[in-house]
């Protein structure tokens, strides 16, 4: 294990991706397909986990934590069905928490933050 | 200290417990007790979480991290005097962070995310 | 690296420094400016952090998690000027998400949730 601390590509207000003891921090993810519903906009945020947990150097499988937020809890039972396909082939799934909180731009309808084994 | 990621308990949805690096993460807790107030539901929550942290081999001792969230933030004080008792025999309480926000059913007035060492 | 827990100040209610693995935990930090608008609330909640950072023998350069809470999204714009310049002499800044949530006290404008390596 490496206790250095590493944080890779984002802009220069936010890394997208901070590595240290193992863990794999990333940044919020969210959607910016503005027409998109909370299905589509689901789909593509756990898209944009996974491409960041190949960049970081590990997968789904070592997720170990995951907050969501919704933007409208109504939306609850859609947002399971595309994270229930996400987790289906893994041997156990994340622990998890799930609130409803405006986010930062009023297209998004879904924020994840994830942690990582690496 | 072990690196190799372990998870335990919960659903096909969503683990109770992981272990990784000697930090026990826990699923967001919240009562089932429909009828509950909020002080009702805070000892419920606690006590899942106290029990959580024997399964995963841990104690509230250990606890060094909680995120609170309340369904509506009048009920601070009444969650408060369960959150006292709860650290008051405690070497020293975790950092502790506390905001308002709805979940995933009506009836939860509060949800806790705990994360102990091993 | 220790595995030690090692919990600094705050009160009986929570420790507003936890240490664990050579990561620091702080608390959720907020600013007691009452009639402080976003800017002056953020400035002091950043100068906060700096100081609990130097208390647990790190730095701004370490952190590489914020949760960042805004009472009201429609400041996100002018939290982020100050953030802007809180981690503009970095390497690399942190990871980060932002959400809006109502928090303990009426006058909380923002509220952030630091992590830092060693």
């Amino acid at each position: 294990m490496s206790s250095e601390l590493k944080k890779i590509g984002g802009s220069k207000r936010f890394s997208a991706i901070a590595i240290h003891n193992d863990v794999v921090h990333l940044a919020g993810q969210v959607s910016q397909l503005i027409e998109g519903d909370i299905t589509a906009q689901s789909k593509d945020v756990f898209t944009k986990v996974d491409n960041l947990l190949a960049e970081a150097g590990t997968s789904r499988e070592k997720v170990f934590s995951v907050q969501i937020w919704l933007a409208d809890m109504r939306e609850y039972d859609e947002m399971n069905e595309v994270w229930d396909s996400w987790v289906e082939n893994l041997n156990a799934a994340p622990t998890r928490v799930c609130v409803e909180a405006r986010m930062a731009k009023p297209h998004y309808k879904i924020e994840v933050l994830v942690l990582a084994a690496l």
